[in-house]
């Protein structure tokens, strides 16, 4: 619902207003046939039409539209009506076409007459199987609802949930930047659009703001945006994992099209239908498995719901355990657990073996698929045996889920005290970043990946990405050692990259880093740094801030839903403030160079860890905590080459390289 | 040219003879909506038209069709003639489509009265530069000759060339199981058709007997046919080489599309563009580009045409050893120098590290660029002076290349005994082919290529080539250790597999494996084994059986062009009679179980060396030389299980695995 109004001030005079209900989609605007160069991150600029029409019509005034997608055969129906309110002579005309509704004021307006209209819409969308005409008729159910219901209350409601929404999710930040509560808030806005009104469908990568990447579904849901959701909005958290659940039977098909056990969701998708053209980049990140079985144990654990991960995310939790134990394998005489063939988050390298990423995430997959199946027999014998039964699971495969995880190969060079990204990465000549001109960014635009794959180049947080969500399973050396490796060869050519950087930054001690990483995420799309904002806002970038606020510079972890904190204020703020979740209890964090308070908002309360002393945070009153500082501070890092025990990499120890002449 | 004649015997009747020319790419048959699923090895049955009508006309009885291909613009015309001979009543018609001339003869044929209809057909094609009115005239005239000239005469002509070419390349054998010499000759004769009128046009992998693969030229030309038509028609091997050499600028700007140096050829084209669209099966054979480098050197050596290797190869030589110095890096304290990310001859791996194959190929590549430069610095500085200033050449360059070579990586496993295809390849599981159900093969027809990536399995022969072409860089036990270990795994999906396979087997003392893999390649298109000949004759095959027959059992090498022999007469054959190049001269071998005979049929001769003994084969008498014995006979190999030190590996040693319930 929006409303328009105008006033004519002095004299007299014919004033046109139209409202139009455009399908943009199918529009074949100049520009588009401008567009030189293929960009995978743009939506592909379909050659053929998108939403096939099946419907219009207009009735008592409300226009409606029905289409169908091409190939997905999804439906889609909407509903436009308008309301005037004016006192003056008023000519009204309709106009309609397959993708065009378009309504026509032509006023004479008097000096001081307002002129107001109104406009409402209605969508309604569903699966192959759905009715377009029914479709409409929901539309038209939910218009009269609304216009019953009436302009001033809906907008009150409005007000309401937004209002609740920031108590729950907003994050205070006072710097002596200018612009970075702005730019905070800004993100947290984008995140209440893209997933307020998901509803089970799912969350598109640019959330409903943009073309990019067709709208389709990615691991951005599950590893930037679910943590966000369960420490603020656990329900709609709950509700995006059902959207994977739902799709757990085409993931068992594709698991079985794949040649595995279980199940493997796409890694790109509309209807749960792989839709990645390219596998080595799109299936090939079988991590996507993991991810889903992270989301839905992080959602369950901080938010104390263990009823759902034991039956809804059950299946998942098991299917996918069991993709890992049969897709990996052991080998040699200490019966080591290999994962080949991957490709991990990094999508400058493709098709490794024992990518470092994955093999964490597998085994966190593994190890809490066998505990919640022996939880539940221990808690629930009988419906253990159900489950069981339709499951058609054995003790004995559960066990064999925690030997391959006990057993799972995790990469580690002793030499160079790094863990590497997988058992080839070190083996690489690492790409000259130094000697690479501005214009050759990002790589992916301007080099064939043969090229890149030959090279130590990441587009994106990979390694780094584990040490923050498998973070317990490394010293805050190692950490180090792989944040100063890995660092300096990381394009951020994705926008995933910068805020999880930033996180790994602040905890090993970069803190100017962690900032600048921080900033890059914050304004991506406002200061439009990766130059393709125009496609749509990075949704999961904006998840990320959240995520550099609250793990980063909040210095929170939530493993297993117990919550620990190791704050790294930055230096240029005196304050931050956000909420979390600590085992379904709501508790407000607030920080300042010297000190850290948790407030009780929702819920019994419990016990945080703090620098590893543990905090009671129950009853009414806010417990004050005294910091001794926020961390380390190492001088900043500069330049390109990978940094082991410390310093440059040698030219023995790597190969510095560039490709001749790249193709523009 | 080709004539039918029909004679009614008994009484008068009315009999019509038809008469087509049709273009059957662009008819649209029943068979072809049938085919259901998807095989790479097929023509990809396009969506659009291939060939664009762009004439057609009828000139005093002649049919004239033009057309240009839609994607690459080719010219081809066809014109078509008839002669009618005959004293019965007649009455003709015609019928032209774009894609269809018909003529229609209707005859009232009394008894013993013969018809005769002589058929005239002339092709002619050209690039897209190409006047297709003129290809048309060609033609035109071509057909003019030829009837001035008259069916007699050209049948003679025909006759003497075959004559000729059985002369040269005929390969006598005299087995005890039948068929062995008919499908020998078979081979010999459908090579024949699809050499002796390439003419600088690429030899499609299919010849001229079908639209598999498009009738796109791979590798397939320089390593499985360039070797026998350079010791048996040298100047069409020559003629052949050519085709690469016009393709040289095409070959740069795609090196330039890969951020490379030098020139990459095209895995695979029609005109010198690359066309393959998978690249990690496709451009990631960059040892293509060593193929041809290869087969230059080959032709040039046993043929001894320096002059060829000096002049027109020598840009192809240099620009290949130019991609192959930059595409590689120098790493380490010992400086090895490693070639990553390319795919070896064998397509069930793809991207890997320091391919065998392709590190030795790539090793030979530089060393004999380097090695035609230096001869031409020394044997006419003027003219090297001239190529080094257009090639932008420097000796430091060219020493460059040499040190590249000296310090390539040969991966090679200590523990094993044997050279890993590639880095990494030990570390997979070796697929189990003892219990894959025979409707699972070929796999890349059943399995997804990240299953079949994974495994120890191999579609072709890949380091077992290497032994072959580069078998000077091996002692014969590392040769039978590899042989034992690939053997096993070896699927021979490919064509291009059984006749290496049977080589190696003959050199490392397997010699009822060596037959059994000889006779699966004679038979390849005979037998129809692989269930694929009706899209077209497998011509690397047919070339592959010639150096069966040649390298394998006759147990000649040609490296550098010096001839050796170590025989390896099958026990069921009792004589094998073949000729072989030796600098230019032509020379002929006659094998019997107890000696080996030489005879100088044209040229000064030379020195041959017979088990590391030299013979000297000059003047008219035939040389006869004693053996005793036809080297090693080992028990046969059993299953697929791969050996290390003569034994089946171990499963610590290897893992055997199985995907799960392959997609169907």
């Amino acid at each position: 619902m929006m409303s328009y109004s105008v006033t004519v001030l002095d004299e007299a005079a014919a004033v046109v207003m139209v409202s139009e209900l455009r399908n943009r989609q199918d529009e074949v605007p100049e520009a588009k046939a401008q567009v030189v160069g293929f960009d995978p991150r743009k939506a592909a600029g379909f050659e053929n039409r998108v939403l096939l029409s099946q419907l219009q019509y207009e009735e008592q005034g409300r226009m409606s539209f029905g289409y169908r997608t091409a190939q997905s055969g999804l439906g889609l129906a909407v509903t436009v009506d308008h309301e005037l309110f004016t006192e003056n002579a008023v000519s009204v005309e309709s106009r309609m076409t397959a993708d065009l509704g378009r309504r026509t004021y032509r006023v004479r307006a008097e000096a001081g007459r307002p002129i107001m209209v109104v406009k409402w819409a209605a969508y309604a969308d569903g699966p192959a199987t759905s009715d377009i005409a029914n479709l409409a008729a929901m539309t038209h159910l939910v218009l009269d609802d609304a216009q019953v219901v009436g302009r001033e209350v809906l907008i009150e409601e409005q007000q309401e949930w937004l209002a609740d929404y920031w108590e729950k999710a907003d994050v205070e930040v006072v710097a002596s930047t200018p612009g970075v509560q702005q730019a905070v808030r800004w993100c947290l806005f984008e995140l209440a659009q893209a997933t307020a009104r998901a509803e089970g469908r799912g969350i598109g990568v640019k959330g409903v703001s943009g073309a990019g990447y067709e709208g389709h579904y990615f691991w951005d849901t599950e590893v930037y945006l679910v943590p966000f959701l369960a420490h603020t909005y656990p329900f709609l958290a709950r509700r995006t994992l059902r959207f994977r659940i739902a799709m757990l039977d085409a993931a068992r098909a594709r698991a079985r099209a794949l040649s595995q056990r279980g199940a493997l969701f796409p890694w790109r998708t509309i209807n749960g239908s792989e839709a990645s053209a390219y596998f080595a980049a799109g299936t090939a990140q079988y991590h996507i498995d993991a991810d889903i079985a992270f989301a839905m144990c992080k959602y369950a654990d901080v938010s104390d719901d263990l009823n759902f991960l034991l039956t809804e995310a059950l299946p998942v939790l098991v299917e996918t355990a069991r993709l890992w134990a049969d897709m990996g394998f052991f080998r040699g005489a200490e019966r080591s657990f290999h994962i080949h063939s991957v490709t991990g988050p990094d999508e400058y390298s493709a098709v490794v073996n024992n990518n470092l990423y994955t093999n964490l995430m597998a085994r966190l997959n593994l190890r809490r698929a066998a505990q919640a199946v022996f939880t539940l027999a221990e808690l629930d014998p009988g419906r253990y045996a159900e489950v069981a039964a339709t499951l058609d699971l054995t003790e004995t495969e559960v066990t064999g889920w925690q030997e391959a995880a006990s057993a799972m190969t995790i990469p580690y060079h002793e030499w160079f005290g790094v863990h590497p990204q997988d058992e080839d990465f070190l083996n690489r000549e690492v790409w000259d970043l130094d000697n690479t001109p501005q214009e050759k960014l990002p790589l992916l635009l301007h080099y064939h990946p043969l090229v890149i794959y030959r090279f130590q180049v990441l587009k994106q947080a990979d390694a780094i990405l584990a040490l923050f969500l498998a973070g317990e399973e490394f010293t805050t050396e190692q950490k180090r050692a792989d944040y100063e490796y890995y660092e300096p060869i990381t394009t951020g050519d994705s926008t995933l990259s910068a805020v999880v950087q930033s996180i790994i930054a602040a905890e090993v001690g970069y803190q100017a880093r962690a900032l600048e990483s921080f900033m890059e995420g914050a304004f991506v799309d406002l200061a439009d740094l990766h130059r393709n904002t125009g496609d749509g806002v990075h949704i999961a970038s904006a998840g990320g801030v959240w995520n550099a606020l609250v793990y980063g510079f909040g210095g929170m972890r939530d493993y297993n839903g117990d919550i620990s904190f190791d704050p790294r204020l930055p230096q240029e703020w005196s304050y931050l403030r956000f909420g979390f979740a600590l085992h379904g209890s709501r508790i407000r964090a607030e920080l300042t160079p010297d000190r850290i308070t948790f407030t009780l908002e929702d819920g019994p309360g419990g016990i945080v860890t703090l620098r590893g002393q543990e905090i009671e945070v129950i009853g009414s009153d806010p417990v004050l905590v005294p910091l001794f500082g926020q961390g380390l501070n190492l001088p900043t890092l500069t330049g390109h080459v990978p940094l082991v025990h410390g310093r440059p990499a040698t030219p023995e120890e790597v190969t510095v390289g560039l490709p001749s002449e790249p193709v523009e």
